[in-house]
């Protein structure tokens, strides 16, 4: 019979069965985490009537998205979690209490040119605090305290949360007259850390902005403002009461790092940064990136922030909200790329693999339904081969021990139970074993999926 | 602003937080109890070039597809796990173990007919075992463990897993002289339940298989075969030695059926039934169904067998395998439908609320980090309500706490914790309520999702 050559689709990441334990380590990691706030896990459907999906979409993002058609309905697969949500949150709006946390961890789709490390299908980790009319600035300042207990318990310690506020950007362009071209500026600030603060001053005064000398280096001295979370807002409080907008957003900024510590993150992890504007438009107060101190240009990690109304599309009703969103397949690409992945973190499929040694499977079947009820994963080794391919097999699956069952053991009433990675091997109980491998699971549990060089 | 109406396609499951808590419960026991017996986790793509998804398909499958283009590649959405691992396994053949055991819960899609409880997108929980060239019988053996326990681990216990083997049929079949008009007969055979002895008789002699009535007769007699697991085997023994096949599927039945104690399945989980032969026309083996006794309207809910060739479309490699599949969102459908979906079971999204009842909000974070320190879902209540507002959000989010903390909890360091169900309410220090909330946590992760009637 003629082949078909089996492969998969360029931009879709299929990851082998040791990366893939370390992906599900991760979401684990991320669904617990999230849960501590009380966030209540989501599932929308990844395909929704073309209409609802994109009756915000245009440009750049309805390029890329995949739309078809089957039968008479025009469909698209999701390019993000926030419009279903916005969606879910207006339709299911009587059903739900507000302020309203979900946590959702997805595939959606986009389009995009094939290019290394860019993926058409991947996963968002996202979170969102809906309120109803409004919200309280305190979740704000909670969302920092989200992201350092994830970042931490998937292992990595060396990074930083920046925080600006949208409202002291906005403000201050009003001072200076300039809040029709805001969208615009910021813009064109964002581009600070690539291209240097000459080339952004060039582009403020050129044609297209075209700013005064003087008002360009107004912006400039504003986002140079640098120093400690105190030193930046101590320079911020000179700007105020020339603004209300700005004012606001100052003290809305003041509220977020005075409750740093008590939400539990180290000041060392948190930065006050005036350069952060977030590109899309409807963020209205806090914005957040997170950037690993090691690895800058990877980029934001983690971003987000406040929105004044998440389903204006959808519905008449006023819902804030502020949420973050995670790109875990390109993190996890990264990680991978950087060698960031740990590999004390187990993988293997199995904790104890069983290897029959007689003709009569039976003491190893009861084994393995003992050691099953005991909460340990193992797996019987059936086949008919050789001992050294048993071992072999053992070996190739990483599973951390061995157990075997000769005449011996099985009129003993004993198993041997070998260490894979110290070759010890012990005659023990099936009680024992099961004690010992669980053990050794536990301590596995508390390995980071994260590694930092 | 025109607003577009929101709204979720129909055929596609969105559930509300109390139910997705519900699902996702099950889905935590799903990869446990996958997981006990050494299945690995797997994660493929959703979308795959249609020229390697559709390598087999024709029919009815490939009517069902949603197949669209994009660019210039012509792309499927996957509509089972199986054609995807068998893709996998043949790509990435080379950096496997095998047996390969995986499992892997995801979403597929069929564009069938709207219809009630009949859904477009929905989740397979599927686990298959890959030999390389071969695959011991045992391992056939062990499969009605994995849905014994992965039945009961989300509360069932009236259910019967049913077991046949192809070989057996097929052998009978060669008896009579039948072998061509086999698969005809087996479909025809398996409209027993449905429409009787009489009218699958009367099919049988009819003019599209046009057997006599003698042999339609035999058939019936056959599949009549009825009793005890012991008295069925007893009956088969009767017909040893006429067919070479028939007696390699009997002995293989009998080795399912002699470890299944050692397995840890009950007998009355348990029943050889000849009426099962399964649609699909790759099965060479056992096969495998699974009904709950209450309900046998709904059909198999867990069903597979024993193949012989997973991935000939793409290798010339022989990949013998066995294999079952969970259709998720049906069962859980059907489940909600007949009230079995376990009331008691802890779906709010949090374990405790804390309620601040002073200006400074500061006591109430650090309770809340202190909680999630000690592992509570906690969250933090901060919107400017009236108390009545604060109590009737945390009943309808359903938490088990509710956690106040006014001055003078506040000026002693303590909290007062509420048990909303019974309305107690203790003061106790931030230790003390982590660990109160603790063990109803714990006791609440031994309610099963399913509540028998």
């Amino acid at each position: 019979m003629a082949k078909q050559k089996p492969r998969t689709l360029s931009g879709f990441m299929e990851l082998l069965p040791g990366a893939q334990m370390q992906m599900e380590r991760m979401m684990e990691l991320l669904r617990h985490s999230y849960s501590l706030y009380g966030f209540t896990p989501l599932d929308t459907p990844v395909i929704e009537a073309s209409e609802v999906l994109l009756a915000k979409a245009g440009g750049e993002t309805e390029k890329q998205i995949y739309r078809f058609s089957k039968g008479d309905t025009d469909l698209s697969l999701r390019f993000d979690l926030t419009v279903p949500l916005a969606k879910y949150v207006a339709l299911h709006y009587a059903e739900l209490s507000f302020p309203f946390r979900r946590y959702q961890i997805g595939k959606v789709y986009r389009g995009e040119r094939a290019q290394r490390g860019r993926f058409r299908e991947f996963y968002q980790a996202d979170i969102d605090i809906i309120g109803d009319g409004q919200l309280d600035i305190m979740n704000e300042a909670e969302i920092p305290s989200v992201i350092y207990r994830t970042f931490t318990a998937l292992g990595l310690r060396r990074f930083q949360i920046r925080v600006n506020n949208r409202k002291i950007l906005n403000g201050f362009y009003a001072m200076l007259g300039l809040s029709d071209r805001a969208a615009d500026i910021m813009r064109t600030v964002d581009k600070l850390d690539k291209i240097g603060p000459e080339k952004v001053a060039a582009l403020l005064t050129g044609e297209e902005i075209g700013l005064t000398a003087e008002q360009a280096a107004e912006i400039l001295k504003f986002i140079a403002i640098r120093g400690t979370n105190g030193e930046v807002l101590a320079a911020l409080e000179g700007y105020r009461g020339r603004n209300e907008g700005f004012d606001q957003g100052l003290t809305e900024l003041e509220t977020v790092v005075e409750n740093l510590g008590g939400f539990g993150v180290p000041e060392e992890n948190f930065a006050v940064d005036l350069t952060i504007a977030r590109g899309l438009d409807y963020y209205t107060g806090t914005v957040y990136e997170t950037t690993l101190l090691d690895h800058p240009e990877i980029g934001s990690v983690c971003s987000g922030g406040r929105y004044d109304n998440l389903a204006e599309y959808y519905t008449d009703r006023q819902l804030p909200g502020v949420g973050i969103s995670i790109g875990l397949t390109r993190l996890f690409y990264v990680l991978g790329e950087q060698g960031m992945l740990n590999p004390a973190l187990p993988t293997a499929p199995a904790d104890v693999l069983i290897l029959p040694m007689t003709e009569d499977l039976s003491p190893a079947i009861a084994l393995a339904t003992a050691l099953r009820e005991a909460g340990v994963r193992a797996q019987l080794y059936t086949e008919r081969k050789k001992f050294k391919a048993k071992m072999s097999y053992a070996d190739r699956l990483g599973v951390p021990y061995a157990a075997f069952l000769g005449e011996d053991e099985i009129s003993r009433g004993l198993v041997s139970l070998k260490d894979m990675a110290t070759g010890e091997q012990r005659l023990v109980t099936p009680e024992q074993a099961a004690q010992i491998v669980n053990e050794r699971v536990v301590a596995g549990r508390r390995v980071a999926p994260i590694l930092e060089g």
